[in-house]
């Protein structure tokens, strides 16, 4: 049963490989495309994120209804098939598409998997930079680069905020009242804070070279495939109340869960 | 006359992507480099921004002195040599030193040369990612990236603020007051402000794919070699108050001249 167990997974994180292998081909093509002529002003008739996203969606989303037609799926572009399905793949198909509409490497294509609501595993594609990033929800978190070398992730100790790292997609994430306040808190106790980065971000993370991640506002499909990863490599990731990071909305990861706890409790005005 | 010009402006342009090479082959060892387990708390005893920092400014001085015995040099780490000479070096080994800490690929190289204080050529590698952006005075910008191809560079028409998507590294560069004041001005005008980027920012509205950029506090060797390649490419750079970038300080860069100087004019209150 174990054994069939490990099968069955290793079986569906390679189909998962060829589903960002898909979404990658889909997406590449609109990657800096220069406008027409017709459309150069920044105004311009044209959308490429849309037409991208749209594309990437539709391509894995036909591939998993033809190997897997009983799985559910949810995506940003087309919303949820076969909602009642116990296993469910929730995919994102441009994570950080104002990085990409500006020509930034630093966006990625996220396909998670979970089984009644647990992540089974998560990949998140960085196509222009030939960038990955996975997990399973057994064994570790790894890293293929353009050198195709496949590398353990792991994350950083970091115990104590003063020492800490910290990124985060936008200031503007955060409403305006205790949100923003909780966010500001933790800020200014950190050694540094960066912006930009989303799912590239937790990645990093997972990889040992940033230490906390707050955001707000993220929707299922912006955390779901991150969630493997960050755990497998020794991280932790919740909302701002320790529950289950996977609902999305208001998210924190640490790579030391020793931080973990100590940012919840500024986060929640309890230090 | 003009050919023996010509013929100088191919060789330095030669010589500056042979700097290139060797600042990429010095920094990338420590790019994401995993401390041991000595050094493994976020606050360790090693940094490696100043070691590959070093190791790249000395790699690239050295080619200059034996090249070039006569040519001045500045450097973001060792300071200025030969001061008065009519060429001048001026190299930022790694320019967006945050983003390198963190793992994030948007740094870059800084390879820029002047000949009486006006810029000669520029260069901007990022040799994780595999991409280098570049121009001399004479002739087009040019990238060119991982698929080894070289494209011509051209920034993208945007003659109004509402139209136009904006970057700068971050919200905290600007001084209280008047600068932060002209800033924010600028960023609610706007479409969208992205935060993060350094020199990357700058390649990307040279490609056409960021409207205008605006930051305070930079230091020539932050922009000098960047002045050929957004200009070459149809954009103009300046300080706030028009005078020309070379000396660094507030800078703002634009896509389309006709929006610089709407840019200038809020910035200086004045619109």
């Amino acid at each position: 049963m174990a054994r069939q167990s490990r099968t069955l997974e290793a079986e569906l994180l390679e189909f998962a490989h060829e589903l960002a292998d898909a979404a990658g081909r889909a997406i590449l093509p609109w990657f800096r495309r220069r406008m027409s002529v017709d459309n150069k002003s920044c105004d311009g008739g044209y959308d490429p994120v849309t037409a991208a996203d749209r594309a990437a969606e539709r391509a894995v989303r036909k591939l998993v209804a033809s190997r897997y037609p009983h799985h559910g799926f949810e995506g940003e572009e087309f919303g949820r098939d076969r909602e009642q399905a116990d296993w469910r793949w929730i995919v994102d198909p441009i994570d950080g598409t104002r990085s990409f509409v500006l020509g930034m490497p630093i966006w990625g294509s996220l396909i998670g998997l979970a089984r009644d609501g647990v992540p089974v595993l998560g990949i998140m594609d960085q196509p222009y930079t030939s960038e990955r990033f996975w997990a399973a929800s057994k064994g570790g978190a790894y890293f293929r680069g353009a050198d195709g070398r496949r590398r353990r992730l792991a994350t950083r100790q970091c115990p104590r905020l003063p020492d800490a790292m910290m990124m985060t997609t936008h200031p503007d994430l955060f409403a305006p009242g205790p949100e923003q306040k909780g966010f500001l808190r933790v800020k200014n106790e950190v050694r540094a804070c960066r912006y930009g980065g989303d799912c590239y971000s937790y990645c990093l993370l997972a990889a040992g070279h940033v230490d906390v991640i707050v955001e707000a506002g993220l929707k299922p499909y912006d955390i779901a495939a991150l969630v493997p990863i960050i755990e497998r490599a020794g991280g932790v990731v919740s909302t701002w109340d320790g529950e289950p990071a996977m609902r999305g909305g208001r998210i924190v990861a640490s790579g030391d869960p020793r931080l973990h706890d100590k940012v919840l409790a500024v986060l929640g005005g309890r230090a």
